[in-house]
């Protein structure tokens, strides 16, 4: 049973106070815990993970798109992705108490189930779901202005890292100079690219990646790694 | 430019009129015609696109979590996946007589871009992403209710085959019957599995895919083809 303690706190943190219940209880229990509990009645998570999976990317992309009009397609998406990840939502749901409400099964409670970090990024997002449905967008929209918005816009989930652009940036420090990027191989099933890269002629590296840009943007990081 | 036909059609046909009619002009701007008009000023649709994504994907979800009650989260990933993909979304622009409207530039003309498939989806989403920033999340779902959900309803996006349970049921026909599927090799970088799929110790066939769950597949579609 999800704690009067966490929902006090839901309540006076966030000002979420649940019209149905059964809701938050739902986000909060694990198949283990429901099919031990069969008399509870409680269904687990998982059908509402699936919605709030959907509300959180729209919310965080509405976000993005609103208030970060300089980005181009690309860089917001690669900083959707950055917010929305595992990682990233096991934080929240840690950061915001939720690991000591989850109603877990005996074994997978001894599994250590409850920091496994994808379990708590499901609970993230059945929460959200479950939020969704008892209180509508909006709902959803102010708790993570309270949470999660605020550390988007400190720069948490900037883009990350972009080996190509660095690498261009060192090699032409002193003026032009010409880069290729040269396809040796590609491979079927799945595909696997490898990458050489040449710089005024010069073969310089070589990377290896599920795409072209992946496999670049390895050829560049390992680049960089032999010039820094 | 969004001929008057359309814009005609689309209030006629949907009641979509829109307040900004810059955002939809927007939502039918690729980047090729984007660049060789400047003049214009019209941006290209990709920013709408990477909204109208996630609008699409939480309006489906939505409308399924709601209307399939008795499907659980893995049929309700699935029925999602088979309606949130290329082929679906280029399917209903192509219907919606989306492809003439589309601004394209002179070479992406010549090289049939018009007929593409991912480019049809990308406009879609655009779409329905102008359509969400215009008028928002209900306008969507009015959209969709005229055109898409009623796809949904007539079972057009039904859980796909799903080879393993088809084997199993032809295998146990006559009784239980002992099915493993053995992993041969797991090969990394990007990660490729072979799988043995044996049946009461014998060797039927083989499988591979990008992880276990799809090589599974793969080995049982390919005893089913030897059965059948």
């Amino acid at each position: 049973m999800v704690s009067t303690k966490f929902i006090k706190r839901l309540d006076t943190k966030y000002k979420i106070r649940f019209n149905n219940p059964k809701l938050l209880e739902e986000a909060f229990t694990h198949s283990s815990y429901a099919n031990e509990h069969p008399e509870n009645g409680t269904r687990d998570y998982e059908k509402l993970e699936f919605l709030g999976d959907a509300v959180l990317e729209l919310a965080i992309s509405d976000y993005l798109y609103r208030n970060f009009r300089n980005l181009n397609e690309g860089e917001l998406t690669r900083m959707r992705s950055n917010i929305v990840d595992t990682e990233g939502f096991a934080e929240f749901a840690q950061k915001f108490g939720f690991p000591a409400e989850i109603n877990l099964g005996h074994g997978e409670e001894k599994a250590g189930a409850r920091s496994r970090k994808t379990l708590l990024e499901d609970v993230f997002e059945a929460f959200n779901g479950a939020l969704f449905l008892d209180q509508g967008m909006e709902a959803v929209e102010h708790f993570l202005s309270l949470t999660v918005y605020p550390l988007i816009d400190a720069g948490k989930f900037d883009a990350s890292r972009d080996y190509k652009t660095d690498l261009q940036e060192l090699l032409q420090q002193d003026g032009p100079v010409k880069i290729e990027y040269e396809v040796l191989k590609e491979e079927q099933l799945p595909s696997n690219f490898t990458v050489q890269l040449v710089v005024n002629g010069k073969v310089l590296s070589e990377g290896q990646g599920h795409n072209k840009k992946a496999a670049e943007q390895e050829a560049a990081k390992s680049a960089l790694g032999k010039l820094n």
